[in-house]
């Protein structure tokens, strides 16, 4: 029998969130709780098992209605174990599914948040109806998630595809994760800080510490300053772009997808940064008929996460 | 019921081969006959059917075992239709496979000769059990095939996965297909033999063009000064060497495989171009867990493309 609907969960570093969806992914019941991740994983998971048996509670919703939930990674889904992340200190190979399963009584599903995105937006978002997809999560970091054939692709430990972590250059800036040149290094939120912080130093940098009313000169302040015609901003976001562009073009050549989403914070930025990416994949993906492949943005927003949970579960269980 | 065997066809250029393989791999009765290309499409598609028809006849097989094709490509393994293709002058969406059902009166499934090489190390070869494979064939250009949980990546239009054309460097050298920065444009045969071409103009070239007795600077030649200790020669193979393990460092963030196989011609120059190459893989790929994926040369050899049809049709029919 068709499952009616699932339990969503997003587990993020400040917020932990939890919503009932239905099969075309409407959300009905939702509620929030802070992460409070310094209490430690126990108490974590106690706390996302308590807001389901609240949300559940106000749903009506029966004991067999299964859960999916979207957590920053790495992890392995096919264990359902969170090896580490950065987002939530002090976790170091959590079994958030047998341990949820055990509390709640429901069948659990667990996936890195890239990976749920990807799910999301296949079956609630932009690429409804997809079967072959690219989605690129651009915020402080680059994540994201592949599905090609409708099959999300993952791995031996479940751990791709990280290409947010995949070469740009190999004589490029060094990446957060240890490596060189990744797509992360160029065009994430860290990335265009890290450009913006330069270019502060110097006197082309005025506006931008102006712009920065909290002393942080974020991607945002950059997108700011460039709107104005701030030439050194809007060569910041050419940078990041062309960056984003030659890794699409490349993935387009992996992948051979109907479509790319692109998502999370940084996507916000619009055509300042994704002008110049546009310009570049045709340059950098080698077949005509590839070359019209839609790169278009995100339309889950803020609720990403709850969406790629939910279709987690229904992809799971349904 | 299990097939007993099945018929793979190796389209090349050059040679079209014929074999009957049966479950585990092992080539009974084969043959081969002239592509003889410029005789156009039709006449090519024949020949294929002619010889398809012996092998059987030889074997005693009957009508109602499948066909498998390894095509040089682009080409819709969904459709049966190679666009068209730099080894076959004057292809251009030829429905190979509907003509060769009707023709042979057997069911006929299509891929990509890097596809099927992928699929045939799986089955066949040094991936035998793995259901996570990065495949890549270095020749003259550099093809591949990916397996993600026992599924090929070929995308929407069965293009995928075009490693060869994934990018090394945003800022590198034009490739043959006309992107940027490839991977083939760095470690392909051609791109060894260009870097060569340019030492043999200069006075360091000498050896170069000593051993090089039919006017040739290919790849061969310059393992064989590198290994005589030619310094130019070694550095050539370094860069190539070092672009393939930045390449396969990206890939394992990409695709989580559990083996990395190297085949095709330019892989028998071996370490001289793998050292390098392996050198750089934990550079480029970022959680530690990852660093120990086993890079392995085929042990499929000059039949890989025996093997790799011999797969795709047990993958398709049995």
């Amino acid at each position: 029998m068709a499952l009616p609907h699932v339990l969503g969960v997003d587990l993020g570093g400040t917020n932990i969130r939890v919503a009932v969806l239905d099969a075309n992914g409407s959300i009905g019941h939702a509620s929030r709780t802070k992460t409070l991740s310094e209490q430690g994983p126990d108490a974590v998971i106690d706390r996302i098992a308590d807001l389901i048996a609240a949300v559940a509670a106000e749903a009506g919703i029966g004991a067999d209605i299964p859960v999916g939930i979207a957590s920053p990674g790495p992890l392995n889904p096919r264990t359902g174990v969170v090896h580490y992340t950065p987002n939530l200190p002090g976790w170091r190979d959590v079994p958030v599914v047998s341990k949820l399963e055990q509390l709640t009584g429901r069948k659990v599903a667990l996936a890195n948040d890239g990976n749920c995105a990807a799910l999301g937006e296949l079956r609630f978002g932009s690429a409804r109806g997809c079967k072959n997809l690219v989605y690129l999560a651009l915020g402080t970091g680059i994540g994201g998630g592949v599905v090609t054939e409708g099959v999300l692709i993952d791995g031996k430990n479940g751990l791709g595809a990280e290409i947010g972590h995949t070469l740009v250059s190999i004589d490029g800036p060094r990446c957060t994760c240890g490596s060189i040149g990744c797509l992360e290094a160029y065009a994430s939120g860290w990335a265009i800080q890290a450009e913006a912080m330069k270019v502060a130093t110097t006197a082309d940098g005025d506006r931008l510490r102006e712009l920065a009313t909290d002393g942080h000169i974020h991607a945002g302040v950059v997108a700011t300053a460039a709107a104005e015609g701030h030439q050194a901003s809007i060569a910041i976001l050419e940078r990041a772009g062309r960056a984003l562009g030659a890794s699409i073009g490349s993935f387009i050549n992996m992948f051979d997808p109907e479509m790319i989403v692109i998502g999370g914070g940084v996507a916000t930025l619009g055509e300042a940064l994704m002008g110049p990416a546009r310009k570049m994949i045709p340059q950098y993906s080698f077949v005509d008929m590839r070359r019209d492949v839609p790169v278009v943005y995100s339309s889950l927003g803020g609720d990403t996460g709850l969406y790629g949970a939910g279709a987690l579960a229904f992809m799971t269980f349904d």
